[in-house]
C-alpha cells in the first residue's frame, strides 16, 4: 500500500521566519517586538515597517540562515518511517529564495531528495493526503487535510486542527496510522 | 464557474531544450546530430557523452537562454482566456536552474505570475485539469488528463494523446470547453 503522503510548508513550520524576521527587525529598529508580545497581530500590523521587511524578504542570506524550528528535524526522521513527506514553499515570489531554500534543506534535512521538494505560488494544485501550514490561504484551499501550524498571526484562526509544535504534528499523524 | 487548469511543463515543451543540447554537443564533439537524426533514442543513446550532458545541465546560463518553442507565447496568450495556467517545472534537480528560470518566464511569458509557477521534482502531487508535458515520468503518474508534447524522445510512446506543436495544442484544448 502506498504511504499517505504530507505536504510540509518551510518557513513558519520547519524554518523559524519569525524569529528572524523579530530579530533583524528589532535591531534595525530598537523595538523590542517577542512572538509573545505580537502573538494574535497580523504580520502588517506587527511590523509596521513594511519596506524594511520586503527588502528583508528580498534579500541575499536571508532565508539561508534562518534557523530550524525546535524538533523539526527528529520529527521528519520519525514520519519519513510511515508518510511520503513533500516540503512544500511559496518561494517562486522570493527568487533569491529559490537556491537558499534548496540549500538549506540540503544542510539541515539532507534525507529529503530534490523529487519531494516543491517551490511554488498558491498551492491550490497540490494534492497530498495531508497540509501542514502556518497560513490559511493555503490550507483552506488545499486539496488534503489541513493542519494549522501555530504562528504569532493565525493564533485567533481557529476552522483548522491546530498543532502547537513539532511534537503535537508527529503525534497527530501518528494517530492518523 | 472555475476556469479549467493545465499544468505545462517548461523544458521540451515551452523551452527548446533539445535544441540548445544539439548545439552545444555539436559544438562541443564536432558531430552532426539534429533532432531527425536522434528521432526515437533515448537521450542517453542521442547523446552518448553523459559527463558532457550533466556538466550543461549544472552549467550557468544554460536555462536562462534556451529559445522559445514556436508559437508557445502566442498559444499560452490563448489559452490564458479560457484555462487558468500553471508553469510546472521538473527544477529541484538543477539548483542553478532555479531563478534562471523565473527570470526566463519572466522575459518571455510576462504574464505568467509567480503565483502560477511551480518548480518542483517529482510531479506526482500536481493535480490539474490537464497536463503538458514530453515525459511519461510525468504524465504517467499525474492526477489529470495527460498530453503528450512531441521530443525525440518519445516518438515510439504512444498511450498518451499526442500533441506534435503548440497549434495542436490549443486545438486540442479548445475542443474540450
Amino acid at each position: 500500500m502506498r504511504k499517505k503522503t504530507i505536504a510540509i510548508d518551510m518557513d513558519g513550520v520547519l524554518a523559524d521566519i519569525d524569529a528572524q524576521l523579530i530579530d533583524h527587525y528589532n535591531k534595525a529598529h530598537g523595538t523590542t517586538l517577542s512572538k509573545e508580545s505580537i502573538k494574535g497581530l497580523t504580520s502588517d500590523v506587527a511590523f509596521k515597517e513594511r519596506d524594511f521587511i520586503h527588502k528583508l524578504l528580498h534579500s541575499e542570506n536571508f532565508f539561508r540562515t534562518l534557523p530550524v524550528m525546535p524538533d523539526a528535524v527528529e520529527s521528519l526522521l520519525e514520519l519519513d518511517k510511515d508518510f511520503e513527506i513533500f516540503i512544500v514553499s511559496a518561494a517562486t515570489e522570493f527568487p533569491i529564495s529559490l537556491s537558499e531554500k534548496m540549500a538549506w534543506l540540503a544542510e539541515h534535512f539532507p534525507f529529503i531528495k530534490w523529487d519531494n521538494i516543491i517551490l511554488c505560488g498558491s498551492k491550490r494544485i497540490i494534492n497530498t493526503d495531508y497540509m501542514i501550514d502556518d497560513h490559511c490561504k493555503n490550507l483552506d484551499y488545499c486539496m488534503g487535510k489541513p493542519i494549522m501550524f501555530t504562528a504569532f498571526h493565525n493564533v485567533n484562526q481557529n476552522h483548522h486542527i491546530r498543532v502547537n509544535n513539532w511534537k503535537e504534528a508527529v503525534a497527530l499523524l501518528k494517530e492518523t496510522l
